[in-house]
């Protein structure tokens, strides 16, 4: 039977890191929503970097650079990293370098790890019923990967992890350990009223909704997209490439 | 305001670490259990010791030694982590090393953090409502410190996180960070019937229950004892000793 198993924290991947896995790379505000908002609208691809330096050397070679540090745009970037920023009229055919926080920062984890046969999806709200079409025909077991923050965990990236757990479930059974157990739990408790459950359990994201919360409701609606971001080498792709 | 953080593993410790914080140590089952209980059955002191060679040093020197490794007693030990083992008749009067998976690595890790104004306390269902008391009495910070499950996170001590925070909010105000609501959560989850949830939850305890049914009650069930062992250089002592 596949395994569906979540790791709350970026520090903690050691721990739960298998080889022959699937893994869904969670950020769920803002950096998955706006990677799939950059692919529904066409972007070339992305690259993730981790260094805001290693960005900007990538804007004098004719891309477009997006990304944050602690929620603020940087000096130099083309976009920061709210969804809105990925319209079509600025991101269709475009070649894009990105670098946030805690999502970017995941995926280089995930790249460097150096497992044998994982891949890596893009998992966000926005994409979610795709995505969990696209889990249930591959033959892999899952390991919902949070971004959390700063290394600590967070409330809205366990509640998506519970959330995809569940639409898996009803559809296949698998075995679920007990950090899926905890995730589906806080789904559970949601109600799927995800924007008040988070705004009440996260004091983060409260204190930011004067500037987010546009970002914040557009990041927990389903099925904006069907596009499935997924890493091929450097890059990030759509998954129609595959 | 105080606050009262939640680290869900001992591997994310150094991410919610901060200096002038009573730490409380959970290991919900079964080492917090034992350690209250040889206190309540009158151990004189218990010296936490991470290496299973060390302990049998101690045992050279006169101690008493208890430990195991994934839930089984080691061998030339006098007694296992079973909370039964630590009778008045076994005790009484004795020095204990003591030896686990998880607890007691977790107790060492906080000794040997360089964390200046730190208090640790063992936090555990059966002297929960004393514990509770003594956190809203004293001044400073608290982070309640799972001990997990070979550093991913476990049901167990969540609920238990979960369940201490919501008695400290019955009584006070508290600032609470996201991983505290996400504790808080699973208590409200389950229903305060504490054995059901974590076995239904857990399916690494689940597995066990034909030997550790008595032990997990027992491990889950509310003030058994007024205890509370708290660390004092290398030692765990009873807090009366304070």
């Amino acid at each position: 039977m596949k395994k569906i198993n979540v790791c709350l924290s970026p520090a903690l991947f050691t721990y739960y890191a298998e080889k022959d896995t699937t893994i869904v790379m969670i950020d769920a505000v803002r950096a998955s929503a706006s990677i799939c908002t950059a692919f529904e609208n066409d972007v070339q691809f992305i690259v993730p970097v981790s260094e805001v330096n290693d960005a900007l050397m990538y804007k004098a070679r004719g891309y477009k650079i997006a990304g944050e540090r602690n929620g603020k745009k940087l000096k130099g970037f083309d976009f920061g990293n709210s969804p809105f920023n990925f319209t079509e009229e600025n991101i269709k055919g475009e070649k894009l370098a990105f670098t946030t926080t805690n999502g970017t920062q995941v995926i280089n984890l995930v790249k460097n790890s150096g497992l044998k046969r994982i891949d890596l999806l893009i998992g966000s709200f926005i994409n979610i019923s795709a995505l969990s079409e696209y889990l249930i025909k591959q033959e892999k077991n899952i390991l919902l990967l949070c971004s959390g923050w700063k290394n600590t965990l967070n409330i809205e990236d366990t509640l998506f992890a519970g959330r995809l757990a569940h639409l898996l479930l009803k559809k296949q059974e698998f075995e679920i350990p007990e950090a899926t157990n905890l995730a589906l739990n806080i789904y559970k408790n949601s109600g799927n009223s995800f924007f008040d459950f988070v705004i009440n359990n996260s004091p983060r994201l409260k204190s930011k909704l004067e500037f987010l919360e546009k970002d914040i409701r557009y990041c927990l609606t389903e099925d904006i997209t069907e596009e499935i971001p997924f890493l091929k080498g450097d890059k990030l792709l759509s998954i129609d490439e595959k």
